[in-house]
């Protein structure tokens, strides 16, 4: 079964992790033909780190993992923290595929995004 | 003439401001029959503040200027901090009509845009 894991920095602010946790809920909903398991894990500031989003979704019976990190800008997290604990949990699970999506910032759609926002204003 | 001034958080890493200049670029190239102007402007941690990337609008001529919160989750800085600092500025300008977007994590396109940027692994 296909699995997505949405990675987020972690925050303090327990709020803002919970937004990324729900994020991650309406993700499974949209898209359950495609991936059947959907969870958030943290780079830090939460209980549930990187290697423990990809072990719930080994333990719910992923067999290839996309890891999608929720950063704007490919900064030090995305270049190298993110793709560094990717490879080392990697190890970790041989049976299971686990690949690393482009951060949301690079996404072809962001434009378009930003354009639609920017007419919300009020 | 209307502007939009796209607000990102400011990092210590040089790189990463100039990745939202240059993106605040594209979007000019990519808009500019809605709003002829686009600047950046950061909330901390960079020479080009909020009320800087105001006062660049209204120096190029701008008679409205949408503020358009470069961030993914509705954290203090979304809104809170961003809010004060665009209200105490508004007052300095009362002739420019100076609107707040919502932030692009608030986006309907966002689940779209993340379904789509998962498809991108590798």
């Amino acid at each position: 079964m296909k699995a997505l894991l949405l990675v987020a920095h972690g925050s303090r602010r327990k709020q803002s992790n919970d937004e990324v946790v729900l994020l991650a809920e309406r993700l499974r909903k949209n898209c359950s033909e495609q991936y059947g398991i959907v969870h958030a894990g943290f780079l830090e500031l939460s209980d549930v780190l990187i290697p423990d989003g990809i072990k719930k979704c080994v333990d719910d019976g992923a067999t290839s993992i996309i890891i999608l990190p929720y950063f704007l800008n490919s900064g030090r997290h995305v270049v190298k923290d993110i793709p560094d604990i990717v490879n080392d949990t990697r190890t970790e699970y041989p049976d299971v595929d686990i690949k690393l999506a482009q951060h949301v910032g690079a996404s072809d759609m962001m434009m378009n995004l930003l354009i639609s926002s920017a007419n919300t204003a009020d």
